[in-house]
């Protein structure tokens, strides 16, 4: 009855309701259960999102707002019967600016596209993930994805430089600013970047743009201790202002991730610890600089030993290691994947008693660590696991994280998955603040229920 | 009645309440005219801070937060009888992180204070303006101050990890937050940085740091055109990562702005515009790579002329008059002193429609333009004006402002003086939210009321 109402309601707008392809937009990349929504409308413009939010409010139907369905959190999957709103047919890139460097996009644009799409014009968007192919940046948006190359150009957050936004209320908040510096009141974006649909739809955004890099040069250290590592993490920072990239990996994850793709461990595992450094810039005197800097801290002691790629394939190669961690979780799962934020100078002693506590309760389980530890974001893979345990594991790590005042999830977000955990990082008043605000964007929450907080 | 209560509930508390004392809290830096507080409250630590607004509420008291009164907005000018809440104590640098660079403080230290305590200590505070030795960082929060460096470091709001606020009912929100990446729904620190006190009182911040730059450069340069200036503002960003400034000055403020301060101009005023950049970083090859880049701007004729300051003192000569917009507008009072975010690809059309607007109307004045163009931030000042012409000046400006899709304001803030004009940069539905979020958080408006947004 409400749905016929509803039909009607949306005349004009694409819509799927053939249960073979309603699969599709079932469940998102988190593993967690799938459930079938009772249709999916496809919006192709704001208006259209506009009079598709009006219609679920008049009919009271609860909706689930969709991209690329690559999150990890289990945020995109619809409650059942459910209407999904994917926005993946709103998926132009409407103005690139050459001058000032911005770019207009829709919510559906598949972040490749934006990043193809700039590079011909000579600029670069620094956004970078494992699921660039397919995520949609208005996924990126109200994740804040993170990535590789956050402690140099920020996070999606700091490339946003304008939002639009359809409020639940069907109100259309136009806020594409174009300019770094907008010091007039509150900045409403900030409302709807990294909150996960809670409170508005972003239907377009206005992107920060950079010079494209005319050269990219990576290497790949062994280091004696987490110490050293964050020696060289300051030492690169200071000294090499083109650093883009400072990626560790312990030596498990180095022997894992290299077995997953059927490749020679580099160093043959002989280091505790591993450091992939990428520098981007100009290209005069980079690869001299960077490789005088990386002798200077073979000289010093810092770095025991150094890979230097000699041609792209080789860069590539040391990186698809770094980026396998999908591949190696496969192979140990039932596993959980942590994202953690931790201040550096707790890092050492978080490991330690995590994996002491690991180690000591479930003594068969594999425990791989890597992480973008430029922003203080550590990657734990839990695996070889049963079914029973992934709670109990999840537990154990979150009431450490929260011990070390960390942030139960850098860069992948709350969601469903990590929503009975949220007070781990988040006082009982920051909570209270955050419903008020959800009251007084999405009254009657029927957006997105159940998501990061009530 | 109501004040005999007051202090008896702020007992033990430090307060002023001499009417000569006072005088020195009755307006800010923006020349808006001063009135008189009833008592000037100057809290040392967050319980005391709560115990002082709790006491407003009670006795239903008007109050005005103040960190070190050089805001240009009005914001921190009380209205007359008004109970000041001065951050003054509050002075203390807490905590120094010289593994993951962080510092937490105290809103009322004063700017430099934080530059010099982090130097001591190998890391640097990138956040930088004239007003730094009076300045305090919690002024600088509540106003998101920006400065010169924004476009390589970002404004205040980027160099925030974590922020600590006293809500108008008293309660206390740690967000402390120490790391980069921190997904965990709504980043609500983002409600209290360049709100301007309507929300909260920020009362501690962890701030981000940066590896202390080994060496500096600067240098001067003449070009023919505003488009050569976006162009080399392109090519600087892309060929030198450690470019960290890069102020523009039109020919008649450079001139102006020598004079007042004794300097023979450089070049003579020679070329249209100038561009003062700056680079820090290692200092390994960075003079080198600097002065090469400049050859090659020379060489490819997008630069005419550029002059290489051959010591430190030549070159604050130079920095000097880029600083100087007070001195010179003091020279040419009445002025306005407009602040402008204008996306660049406007920059030009937006000057020359303005420029021949201000000349047509008010063919006396004298009207000087500079700004941080990396940001996209123009600074306008009109002066030699009649008092009655300030104001129809500041609507002629804005209404372009508006035209070219810019900010009434990209550093300087609402505050009092632009509130009128804030439907400019602003949407009704915007402005509605921001009064929506400042009922639910400042319900009775007793909390630097009439600021921003009603």
């Amino acid at each position: 009855m409400a749905q016929d109402k509803f039909i009607g309601l949306i005349a004009g707008i694409s819509y799927i309701q053939d249960a073979d392809q309603l699969e599709k937009y079932s469940t998102d990349s988190s593993g967690y259960e799938a459930a079938l929504p009772c249709i999916v409308v496809r919006p192709v413009t704001t208006d259209e999102v506009v009079r598709v939010v009006n219609a679920c409010s008049d009919c009271h139907l609860g909706y689930t707002i969709q991209g690329g369905l690559t999150g990890l959190a289990g945020g995109a999957r619809p409650d059942k019967g459910d209407v999904v709103i994917s926005l993946e047919l709103m998926n132009k890139i409407e103005e690139i600016d050459t001058i000032g460097g911005t770019v207009v996009v829709q919510a559906g644009v598949v972040l490749e596209d934006i990043q193809n799409a700039v590079q011909e014009s000579g600029w670069y968007f620094p956004l970078d993930l494992g699921a660039r192919g397919s995520c949609q940046i208005g996924g990126n948006i109200s994740t804040n994805a993170g990535g590789n190359k956050v402690f140099r150009y920020g996070t999606t957050r700091e490339l946003v430089l304008g939002l639009e936004v359809v409020l639940p209320d069907g109100t259309v908040l136009n806020m594409l600013n174009r300019v770094i510096k907008n010091n007039t009141g509150l900045d409403l974006k900030h409302l709807f970047i990294g909150t996960e649909g809670r409170y508005g739809i972003v239907t377009r955004a206005c992107l920060r743009l950079f010079p494209k890099p005319e050269a990219r040069f990576s290497a790949l250290t062994g280091l004696n201790s987490f110490n050293d590592v964050t020696l060289l993490l300051k030492e690169a920072r200071g000294k090499v202002a083109e650093l883009s990239s400072f990626e560790v990996m312990w030596d498990n994850y180095l022997l894992k991730a290299s077995q997953s793709i059927n490749k020679p461990a580099p160093f043959n595992g002989q280091y505790p610890i591993y450091v992939l450094l990428e520098v981007e810039g100009g290209v005069e005197g980079l690869e001299e600089k960077f490789n005088r800097f990386l002798e200077r801290q073979l000289e010093s002691g810092l770095v025991a030993d150094v890979i230097i790629p000699q041609s792209e394939e080789q860069a590539k190669a040391i990186w698809k290691i770094r980026d396998a961690s999908g591949e190696t979780m496969a192979k140990i799962s039932p596993a959980v994947a942590f994202d953690i934020g931790i201040p550096l100078k707790n890092m050492q002693t978080f490991i330690e008693e995590t994996i002491n506590a690991l180690e000591e309760q479930y003594p068969t389980a594999v425990n791989l660590l890597f992480g973008h530890l430029g922003d203080g974001n550590l990657h734990l893979t839990t695996g070889c696991l049963t079914p029973e345990q992934l709670l109990p594991v999840e537990e154990l790590v979150y009431k450490l994280t929260g011990k070390y005042n960390g942030s139960i999830t850098a860069e992948h977000g709350i969601g469903r998955i990590k929503k009975p955990f949220l007070s781990v990082s988040r006082s009982a008043e920051q909570i209270k603040v955050m419903q008020n605000i959800r009251k007084l964007f999405n009254v009657n929450d029927l957006q997105n229920k159940a998501r990061v907080i009530d």
